[in-house]
């Protein structure tokens, strides 16, 4: 299989999600803020993670759990990411090749180990990230395989990367390669509080150098610090070429140019965990993208996909989202 | 909390189990034995999660998951079993450590990784699990907590332990420590393979050490080489004081002397997993015991517990085994 031929290539951190039940008390009592995402160093990790709850241990990280669910479409993807030469990082590269995904980036051996999640999962199925980036605080632009992000339909990043200058550098130079070739360029913006800290880099971003963003109802309305859903809808709609914007149960809106397209959101029997739904509506809409599917199409895979990743624990797919989305689209 | 208050301390293997769904197809080109568990060296662990889905970690091993869910119950336990000062060594600690239960036995620093159960789900909710058994299989006599043995109600040895002569010195210990203090002794048979590779072992154990017995359909039938359920009841009935005999969706018999309650299963939604619907089982039967509950209500706890298992990916409980139980059985 030639480099050439991915669908999308995603670019991210590397993480082992570790998810436990929590109530609100406890979010309180450990002074965590509810439905975000913090990062965390070694040290403040080691200390929370005393204090939680038994726990099961999934692979995810935002970017790669969209790659994985790409896969489970039927797609063609690949990954960039670094982790250690640990065993959560042997857990975390085996979840990713057993979809069938390429996984490009070489492990580190510094010692650092391999970045993990603390997620906390409350009773309204909302969950609190506390994040400890480990291995995959260490992408640099050298880990950029320039052939496959130069051959792939799609490069998609994570907002999360701008958190540490090397992996600036490697999302620029991955966004770069990526339309020099005459690629598409996509963004998720990843979390409203990673919008809060690089918000003037977001924006030229979005209005220069992104093709397809993606944005939940909080970051879009944080990125043009805009006090409502609509009036940042507005501002987007010209920066990129296609603006997919999520608002849980109220679904979906795309903005293109003068399109608009409202979608409604899929049914769900119990949302169970949130986490992952942005990941997993991402990748509904990239792989129907790829596909050539109108835009309300893409939405709705988005849609379904989102779906079924709130439905368990965990943010990678338990089911195939290929059967799921030809049921219900043909 | 001094060592003697304990209502039980579990003695077993320290495993974390790596689940993934897999179709019959799978199992058969993988030439796995249904729904039995198989012990396999590092080298076969390691070939076989090359070809194994995409997994989820959850921390497992026979007795612990026990000791998890009389935790849950509201129980006071403790477990002696062998880890490794690794991740994964790590992950199990913190498991069971998180439900406030006393993890008694000394990692190992051998370089030995901490054991492993690569479990495949099939859509029939059975499960077919290969042991690598790694520090685990280290467990020796000096890990035995005699003062935490002797003081506690019960323990509960699992039969798996028998498979290796270091630990099945440890086993033999615990047994003399405890009845030598006036406790009780409970065993689990743990699989039909089990009692197989150890039938004389187990059948001298059953009559002379053991005081409450644990075996489902397959291995009681397989302990005596009898061909009917009720020809094996009839010869275990007066080896032990009590022999809690399960039958899945039949529910479960208990046959002390000259007393048998029938008692049926509980209902259950969906079943997803049967991974340690027996450690659930044992878990509330043993706590209702420490509470001097009636046999059947023993029965009706164990139940209570192994349908919450079988209920969800994995061993370890997900709800409140103390709400459950106490709202059905009061």
């Amino acid at each position: 299989m030639p480099a050439s031929h991915h669908d999308v290539v995603g670019i991210g951190n590397a993480i082992v999600d570790v998810i436990a039940h929590a109530d609100d008390a406890e979010i309180e009592r450990l002074g965590l803020s509810r439905g975000t995402m913090t990062l965390i160093d070694a040290e403040t990790a080691a200390l929370l993670y005393d204090r939680m709850g038994p726990a099961v241990e999934v692979s995810g990280g935002s970017a790669a759990n969209t790659i994985a669910a790409l896969a489970s479409l039927g797609g063609d993807g690949a990954f960039i990411g670094k982790v250690s030469s640990d065993q959560l990082g042997a857990i975390f590269r085996h979840d990713i090749t057993a979809l069938g995904i390429r996984f490009l980036a070489e492990p580190g051996h510094g010692g650092t180990p391999t970045g993990r999640c603390l997620i906390f999962v409350t009773p309204d199925a909302q969950r609190t990230m506390q994040t400890f980036l480990g291995a995959s605080a260490e992408l640099t632009p050298a880990d950029i395989d320039e052939a496959a992000v130069a051959g792939a339909r799609i490069t998609y990043l994570e907002g999360y990367l701008w958190d540490r200058p090397a992996a600036k550098e490697a999302f620029r130079k991955a966004a770069k390669t990526a339309h020099d070739a005459g690629r598409l360029v996509a963004l998720s913006l990843s979390d409203p509080f990673c919008v809060d800290r690089h918000r003037a880099d977001f924006r030229a971003l979005v209005e220069h150098h992104v093709d397809v963003l993606f944005a939940n109802e909080d970051e879009i309305v944080s990125l043009y610090q805009e006090h409502s859903f609509d009036a940042a809808l507005q501002q987007v709609r010209h920066h990129c070429w296609i603006a997919a914007l999520t608002r849980s149960e109220k679904g979906s809106v795309i903005v293109s140019n003068d399109a608009v397209h409202v979608v409604d959101a899929e049914p769900v029997a119990a949302v169970v965990d949130t986490t992952g739904a942005g990941d997993a509506y991402a990748a509904g809409f990239l792989f129907a993208l790829t596909r050539e599917r109108d835009l309300a199409t893409c939405a709705r895979a988005g849609g379904i996909c989102a779906a079924e990743a709130i439905g368990h624990m965990g943010a990678r797919p338990e089911a195939s989202l290929a059967r799921l989305v030809t049921e219900r689209l043909g």
